[in-house]
């Protein structure tokens, strides 16, 4: 079938829109209609030609929702109608990960998803009659596109895409980061850095959470106004201060924070990330991803003396179990989505979201098809 | 009043055996008459002038056991008569974090510790009329040593001291770092790091959790037979492997250890400690202390990707309250300290133990008064 889609034909490139072909859903797989989208940093990050793994041409967008249109054969979790979000994060329940109890990075597709491919080995996209490549395993920026079963969370029908599509990404993986894996609990003390879209959602999570303090970190004083509304109780520019912004932090805490998330992808900043930390118990959570043979480094004595450093991917939420809990979180008000779609748009102006991104006016851009 | 010791007068010196003059307990002062201490590679890098928190002239040692002589003021949980062990790591029960229940490094007495004096600031050793320093609140190397109420735990006066001195130090961090920080389960995959005194106690803290399989890694054979015996699994030498020693257990544990523990102190291996971890829950505790200024590294996608990275400082053991109980537990053969102690000598001879540390003979040299 045909199908409008943003595609990336080359690095640093601007999308293209133009009209794709999809095939139909092989064994397992799912043809889904998107309804909207996120533009999320990491589509930017490949687009950009920086992602040592990204490939070209390509259809981008990993944080939508959708209606399922079709089933292949032996899907059995879905049928035609069913309202979904893609996984980037597939959970197959079957493999020694999902089995484990202690990860949510099934490994089911995860070869072929980073292969730009479905797990045969081949495309479902196409243009002008030469292969597509499938994005972490989504492909949102595509109005119809092919998804495996285990990577569609099914969402209650009732819930609004236009909102509850960011929970395909940014907004659990801060949620899930504080909640899953630093288990923030009531009157901790939390450092954020960067105040984007996963790092105001960690703000939130900590709000939550009942954190007694909520220190946000950000060279961009712009940001603090959202910051705070949504629950910060601090915001610092490490610009302000002289001295590491870590030092800063250790004094304004008596010691240092219970908990700090890097939500940047900068791993200078996951050094101060792990330093601001309170000696003995403080936990550092990495959820940026920093570019390509990048290092993080420390001294050993800032674990030997009791801190701990860590990282989170989707937040450790296992998407199709714990998904649709926080859809019906978002429609009881539990999760406010509203903070975070700052602007929408047309598919046709896709290109824009990546512009108000880069320019630091958006948190997130929803496009709508 | 007088008492024989070995002490460090310069770095990279050998002790020397003298006469020193000890003045009595202050408030919350305790005189401690040793009867055996273990010699430690700690004692060994203070000596060496790679510490750069060392200080000469210095009473080093802290791995002792002994007998209370006499209290100071105020001193109530301690009488004279009553069998110790010197802590380097206090239990004040009411700073910070003591109060925290989340870690045993109290603070209390740590500043005028790492400044080789007791908490009024002087030091209650001399030699010629001019003062030495103490060192890690227990300096042990001297027959009757001052020691804080605080940084001492009483234990059972029927327990062997030549044996059970051995938990002032590795033998406890090894246990402990098991059992306390990484908190190995029935089943778990384990790697050791370094095959002295603390990577023999973390096999035998596995094999007390029963781990499953317990892989030791040293690039000495030599100490593959011990390790062996004490009930690692698998004994590799990475220098028999081309590829990075993180991979090749990687391959041999398909995908991966549960906890690895570094015991050396070498910021290389602990990079390979982590990185050989399982991904999606693999947690790398470092216990060795690595030289002034060296910092470890990793990509970030080691942590983001689920594993665990932390340190662990006289195994998170509180000493006051835990040791006694590993006493008992030395006591009635649940904790076997024989395996360590590979030599005995006479305080006369103690430069002998280091150097059949340096040569790699011995696991733990016990000097006898």
């Amino acid at each position: 079938m045909k199908s409008r889609a943003a595609v990336a034909f080359g690095p640093g490139k601007p999308l293209e829109i133009v009209e794709i072909d999809v095939a139909p859903p092989q064994r397992g797989e799912v043809l889904v209609q998107i309804t909207h989208t996120g533009v999320c940093h990491t589509d930017a990050f490949t687009l950009s030609g920086d992602d040592p793994e990204g490939l070209f041409p390509a259809v981008l967008g990993h944080e939508g929702a959708g209606v399922v249109v079709e089933v292949g054969e032996g899907v059995t979790s879905l049928k035609p109608g069913d309202h979904v979000i893609p996984l980037y994060t597939a959970e197959c329940r079957e493999c020694k990960f999902c089995l484990s109890g202690k990860t949510n990075l099934c490994q089911k597709v995860r070869a072929t998803q980073g292969k730009g491919v479905m797990p045969d080995g081949t495309s479902r996209f196409s243009y002008e009659g030469k292969p597509l490549y499938h994005y972490m395993g989504c492909s949102t920026f595509s109005e119809y596109t092919v998804v495996n079963e285990i990577s569609l969370a099914k969402i209650n029908p009732a819930a609004p895409h236009e909102k509850v599509c960011l929970l395909g990404c940014g907004v659990t993986t801060g949620l899930g980061a504080v909640h899953n894996t630093a288990k923030v609990k009531e009157g901790d003390t939390v450092a954020v850095f960067g105040l984007g879209g996963i790092g105001l959602a960690v703000i939130q999570g900590a709000v939550q959470a009942k954190a007694g303090r909520i220190i946000a970190v950000d060279t961009n004083p712009n940001k603090f106004v959202l910051a705070s509304a949504m629950g910060a109780t601090d915001c610092i520019n490490p610009k302000d201060h002289d001295k590491p912004i870590q030092d800063v932090i250790v004094e304004m805490t008596d010691g240092g924070v219970d908990f700090s998330f890097e939500c940047i992808g900068n791993v200078h900043v996951m050094r101060a990330a792990l330093e601001c930390c309170h000696k003995g118990w403080g936990e550092s959570v990495i959820i940026g991803v920093a570019g390509a043979g990048q290092e993080i480094s420390t001294r050993p004595f800032q674990l030997v003396t009791g801190r701990v450093w860590r990282g989170s991917a989707f937040g450790g939420v296992k998407g199709r179990t714990q998904l649709p809990g926080m859809v019906e979180d978002a429609m009881s008000g539990k999760i406010d989505l509203d903070p975070f779609v700052t602007h929408t748009l047309p598919l046709e102006r896709i290109n824009e979201a990546f512009d108000l991104m880069h320019d630091g006016k958006s948190i997130r851009t929803v496009i709508h098809y």
